[in-house]
């Protein structure tokens, strides 16, 4: 995926969300669970009930491991499902990886060739060797955890360091490793008035902005601090429109939150 | 595990030595490439030949994962085999991990209960909310990274915040969180001078270090520093250990490196 593509698809649809797929079985409904495989036939009602409102997808793969082996072949099946009807939409294995060198390029590999995601998300903590191995595919993007939407975000990231919270440093820094054009950084919803000074440390990169509904960030607020002028925002919702409805009618439910998350960006972009 | 199980066997091995089964198909024997799970046979291969020398095994789960699904089954086996015949020996999974409060309890669910690990390794960065999930099971240890052996570990942890290194900052804020008995950290042999300072901060906990051998740290320099009164040190080595030879003595050429080191330790403490 170029980021040409995305942004094109963002024009024609209108639309930049996310849809996360957290996929919990205690809370999907109870008819998927006769399926073969419950956590695939979900993702796949999601995605094909919302894809014409969103340009991105984006499997938390901690909901998938947390069912090993069998959480595993669904995650496959979820990026092969989307890959061969959606080959459009943007790709995010959210699983927050970083390690040393040769094992980070162990996941990269993992995640952009084995399983062909556009993207994955990694922690900024083991700083450059551990980043750098994923951004050294042509195509692929490596989303870097900077300013999370959580709680414990102030424990560290806006930690004072050399005049300057800890996040902004981790932008400063990042924003110099090689490829560093193949990076996005993930900001959280609920710390939008923080984006204006983001900006003007990577201001042409996509932001990975989750926190916007369940965890009550404002997406005109987002917007008005974040958007570049290729509008350079993901946002997420994941909880907010997949568990809609656990209900006969999930599909239609999530589609509904998607379409009204939708519409709100049309009229901001 | 409880911790004191843990120090009777240093005790009794006069070893604190971990393993690291960082599992590289490109690495070992072809003649395993043969069996029908080479990962595991590899795996197993290695602790029958070096359990009565070590007191702990660490399994590198991005290794495992670059293999997808076969990789996932060949982990559950890996971890299995031990659990059933080496229980009293410590398990962490190499994982490093860290996601916001409900993902993260998923992620220990998946390693402590799923698999049954005793321990998993954690990402700081997000925070409080990110790590405590981690630390809410009984005998289970979340291992956070604090300063660690590579070289862009200078590129944050070794930031000054509040007058004091990143990494410092991360042992005394996260010593405070709540079951925080149950955290070990990882601090790099490479910085081994540093280990005093730590040791000033979190004087009981165990810390895991990585870094002697392959990567240039020296044991002596780990023990001078490091060490409490219940040693206190989980000393890992991975390929210097798993790849002293790729001909059929695989397993006797690991044991004989991982006896060198076991021989070093007894001398030390």
């Amino acid at each position: 995926m170029t980021l040409e593509k995305l942004y094109s698809q963002i024009q024609e649809k209108k639309s930049f969300l996310c849809v996360g797929l957290d996929v919990d079985l205690e809370k999907i409904p109870a008819q998927l669970l006769q399926e073969e495989d419950p956590i695939f036939a979900f993702s796949k009602a999601i995605i094909d009930a919302t894809h014409d409102l969103c340009v991105a997808y984006k499997p938390n793969t901690a909901f998938f491991e947390a069912y090993g082996v069998k959480g595993w072949m669904a995650l496959e099946k979820t990026i092969n499902y989307l890959n061969e009807n959606y080959p459009d939409h943007f790709t995010i294995a959210d699983a927050k990886r970083g390690d040393i060198g040769n094992t980070s390029t162990r996941y990269a590999k993992a995640f952009y060739e084995d399983l062909n995601f556009d993207s994955v998300t990694i922690a900024p903590y083991m700083g450059k060797d551990s980043v750098e191995p994923f951004l050294a595919f042509e195509d692929k993007f490596a989303i870097l955890l900077a300013l999370t939407s959580n709680q414990g975000a102030f424990d560290f990231q806006t930690k004072t360091v050399d005049g300057k919270p800890l996040y902004q440093e981790v932008l400063k820094t990042a924003s110099q490793y090689e490829n560093s054009d193949r990076l996005m950084y993930v900001v959280g919803a609920t710390k939008a008035e923080y984006l204006a000074d983001i900006r003007k440390i990577v201001p042409k990169s996509f932001l990975l902005v989750p926190g916007v509904g369940a965890q009550g960030g404002s997406l005109e607020e987002v917007v008005k601090y974040g958007k570049n002028d290729q509008i350079g925002l993901l946002v997420n919702s994941s909880r907010g429109i997949i568990y809609a409805s656990n209900g006969s009618d999930f599909a239609e439910a999530a589609r509904a939150k998607a379409l009204d998350l939708q519409q709100q960006m049309a009229d901001l972009i």
